[in-house]
This record gives C-alpha cells, structure tokens and sequence, in this order.
C-alpha cells in the first residue's frame, strides 16, 4: 500500500509499516522540569530511537514503501546528519543500496556511522547546489529513488508515527513542541495532533540565528535561511515547499530561542534527566522555560528529536 | 514494621515502604550491546532514580524505618558523594533534619545538592577518621541517627528494591552485574537474586585500583582498601562488616577492571544508549565487556547505578 495522500491515514500507515524496525521510544519526565516550568511536561525520547534519531521512522517509511524493484535499485539523497545515518540503517534493512552524498566538512562520526551500515558515500562542496547536482547525478547514474530529508510525503507521514506514540502513551496533551528545521517532524506532528487530539495545540521552537519558519509564517511565503548561524546543526535548513503550507494551516506558534539558551537547556536536561540529547533537541526545551509562564498547568509533550553528539569534541578537565 | 533480619522479607518491605517515594526506574536495551557482547542485555536504569542514584533506595528505607521520635531528631551521615544527595533528599520528604559531614575536596555541585535539600553541612578532613569523629559529634549533639553509607540492614535491604524490580521487568537472567565499593548495593542484590531467581549468578565489578572486594574473597578476610586510585568514586570505600559475609555466601564473581576499560564503557553507553552514567556504573559494562565470550547466549542484567557526572568538568571543543 503506497501513501495516497498526507494525512493522519497517511501516519497510521507509516506507524504499521515500520514497525517491526523502529523503536517505541519511551516517555519519561521530570519532577524538575516540572517545578521549574510548573506545567507537566512528557518527553518523547526519540534520542533512543535507531541511529538516534526520529530521522529513522521517515526513513523506514520511505525504504519500505518502496517497490521490490525500487529497492532493487535503492535510495539516494544528500545529507550531512541524521538524515543520512537512518536513510543508510533502514536501506540496509531492507537490503537496498544506498548512495549518500555528504558534503565536505560533515562530522567525521557521522560518516563512519553511514559507511558502517554499508551505505556508499560521495563527497561534494558544502553547498546546496552541489549536493543536489551530485544528489541527481547518483540517481541518474544508479537509477535510485531520491529521498529528501524532509520536502517528501512519505518522510513526513513517518516522522507522525513519533507523535502518534506520543498521543498514546500521554493522552491529554495541551501543547506539543518540536523543532523546526526543514519542517518535517513538525508536519507529521500537526497532522496527526490535528486529528488524534485536536485540542493540542502544535507549537515549534527554532533557533534565532536560522528563524526562516517564523519569518516565513510571517511573510506569508518561504522566506529561505540565508547563512544560518546557530548550534543546532539539524536546523539549519529552510523549509520545503510541502512542508509550508501544512505549518501555515496547522501549526500554532514559532517560538525562538538564542545558542546560549538552548546549551542551557540541553545541559538541563543532561544532568537533570540523565539523558543525552542533541542541541536541536533542546531548542523546543529551552522556548518553554523561555516561555514558562504561558504554559503553567498544562500537559505539555516535547519531541526530543535526537541524541546524536559528537563525543570525541568533549574534553574533561 | 521493622526490619527484623536481612532477607528477602526485609527486601520486600522495604519496597512497600519506599514505593511512595522512589522511581520504579525503566530497563533499557540496547542492541549495539548486544551484538557486542553475544548476550541479551537488560539495563536497569537507577541513574534515573531520584537524586540520581540507586541510594535514594536504601537513604529513603532508612528514614522510612525511623520512629516519629527518631525522625524529629533526624539523620546523620557522612559522605562525599550520592549517599550524601540521597539522606539530604528523604529526609527533606519526611521533613527530617538531617546534617550531612562532608570532606574536604567533595565536589561543589554534590554539596550544593545536598544544602538545596535543606541538609546541614558539616566540613571535616578528608580522612576516614576525621569523618567518623566528626559524624560521632554530629550525633551526640542532634540525638540523630546515624545512617551508615552501605554497613546497615536497612541500606542493604533498600538497595535490595533494584534487584527486585529488574527481576520482575527481565525474570529469565541468567546473571545480574552491579558494582562493588562498600557492598550496599551488591548484597541487596545478592539477597534479592538468591530469594526470587536463584539460578541467577550474581557478578561484581570492582576497579583494579580499589580491588578490596576481590582480595578480601581470596582471603577470606575484610581486606581494606589502602590510598584507593580509580576514576570510579563510588567505589573508593572498603567493604563493611554486615557485607561481607554475605558478599562471601551469595556473591559468585568479582572481575576487576582498570580505569581506561570503565571509561571507554562509559562513553560507549553515554553515546549507543544516549544515558549519562557515573564513571561507577560503568565498571560492570565494562567487567561484561571484558568477558564477553563467557557470557555469550545469556540473559544478563546490569544495574546501572547512577549518573551524577559533574558536566562543569567537560569543555566542548
């Protein structure tokens, strides 16, 4: 069954097929947290998900929406992230070739880990048109199927499954908050708040130094990210053109956080909750204890959308 | 009720008693683990516990065992580290006083846990001598209560509760893995296997440069640890008399481990599982690491038994 349209069916479908792969990441709280922002938050621990990040459910979704002959020929795209390690983990899954260009400057980790699930890696010039150049080159040349990290109806159904768990395991939400990079985790999360638990508002946190979804909502149309500058790596893309009008429909509020908030943040969370998460995780965390006052007494939901650090960079006194 | 004898039954009330009051912490698992090892590995999460570490169990036990008449006089301890942070903790619950002696040298982030607690600080030398002085003081002039890191039945049974719950979250283990210092945390274990699932070796990890547990086996006497060197600094201490001879009885293994395999184990869990663990916790993952192929096909539980890292002390590049 190939997804028809991008809807909650759409989510629900992804959520069957990629089961036997992915992780049902656990929620867990904090009596800190919730002192400090005196509402009662859930966090979806989607750093514990496969490859460490909730990259994989839409990528699941993508390799195995695949025709056998598709598979055949396998999967490219372009990535310097998690995108590319889930991509390469769920093409292996499945058997599938898998062809990732990264460009030059991607975490030496990053790279090790998509050779390591036998992926073929190719270099290319750090920028987006030379990622797409060479992106389209490989899938002319292995006749693959091309699959954006976020602009594709396939990836967002599947970053919903996230949100659909969610749902489940804490019914009563308020308000959901994700990140926002490219915008596909927030898609899949308004889609299926929207019709799971209507009254849960969906709102994203965003960096200040790559705000082109607040700007875009603002302006009405895609305003691009223009020289990004912020420590979320996974948010320093611009929204895709599938993604905008489902955020400007769906989704109910950007709010956006400095670099020095959001290591704040993360650090809160590392020693508090013992859990390791990314920067871009915690950029959701830190717009509510920016903004705790606004949310005091509601059941609040937060993706943490990953755990991928590079812990060769951290140095112990 | 009181704990008339160390066995299970005294496990089992102490689980009655500190339900109210600690986290039935989650197990993890990891399938990098185990590939890695051969093994099943079920992680039983006590970095998660409440103060962030397995001895909130026994600390909470221990106030919870207390007359209203011993409660209003309060406890009394001493300790550099997460015993510390877990009497200052339950006896805050039962709004207990408690003064806490703390050497010279204890990091600043524990000690501020424990005043944020509402404990009271008592500085002394960092000798084992001037601990026990200085606490005996502390007891005499409060009529409180002395409560033993690891040497007393109500901390062993406490710590017992982990064990307890693992059991009943992965029943089929084959083997269970704790650390070793004062043997608080391994004979509650040990009591607890031996009652509920006997066929479960129980297994200790001990650092090489604090081997104590290992040469008092051999022999056959409490051998104390002298100018203890490990990373691991909940695992400095010599073991206690009331542990000993159950460590002898019910304890199958002690494997040692040095500092550069406990810390190459914990940045492997700190960046496969996405947890923060102490350098402490790491000392079983890394005995199981070392030993792989003998436990290669078993169902292995660990108890990971805290993550109080001081994350001042890591620079990012």
């Amino acid at each position: 069954m190939t997804v028809t349209a991008l809807n909650i069916d759409a989510v629900r479908q992804a959520a069957h097929r990629i089961a036997p792969w992915a992780h049902r990441t656990p929620v867990l709280r904090s009596k800190f947290f919730d002192q400090r922002t005196g509402a009662r938050v859930a966090f979806k621990c989607e750093n514990f998900q496969r490859a460490g990040a909730f990259k994989f459910r839409g990528a699941a979704n993508a390799v195995l929406s695949l025709t056998d002959e598709e598979a055949r020929r396998g999967v490219v795209t372009h990535s310097s992230g998690n995108h590319a390690q889930a991509l390469a983990l769920a093409a292996s899954l499945r058997g599938a070739p898998a062809t990732i260009v990264m460009p030059a400057g991607s975490a030496a980790v990053k790279r090790a880990a998509v050779i390591g699930y036998g992926a073929t890696v190719i270099d290319c010039a750090p920028t987006l048109a030379a990622r797409e150049e060479t992106a389209a080159e490989a899938v002319r040349r292995t006749g693959g199927v091309f699959v954006h990290p976020y602009d594709d109806a396939r990836i967002i159904a599947g970053q919903g499954t996230a949100a659909l768990e969610l749902l489940e395991q804490a019914p009563d939400l308020d308000v959901i908050f994700t990140p926002v990079g490219g915008g596909g985790l927030l898609c899949g999360t308004a889609i299926t708040a929207s019709a799971v638990s209507p009254r849960a508002r969906v709102i994203a946190g965003e960096p200040t130094g790559a705000d082109d979804a607040q700007r875009s909502l603002a302006a009405g149309e895609i305003v691009p990210s223009v020289n990004p500058q912020t420590v979320a790596d996974g948010l320093r893309t611009s929204l895709g053109e599938l993604n905008f009008p489902i955020i400007q429909k769906l989704v109910a509020e950007i709010l956006t956080v400095d670099d020095t908030q959001t290591l704040a943040a993360m650090r809160l969370v590392w020693e508090r909750m013992k859990i390791i998460i990314e920067p871009s995780s915690a950029v959701p965390v830190a717009a509510l204890l920016a903004n705790a006052e606004r949310f005091a007494g509601l059941n609040i939901g937060i993706i943490l959308s990953g755990g991928n650090v590079d812990l060769a960079a951290l140095k112990w006194d």
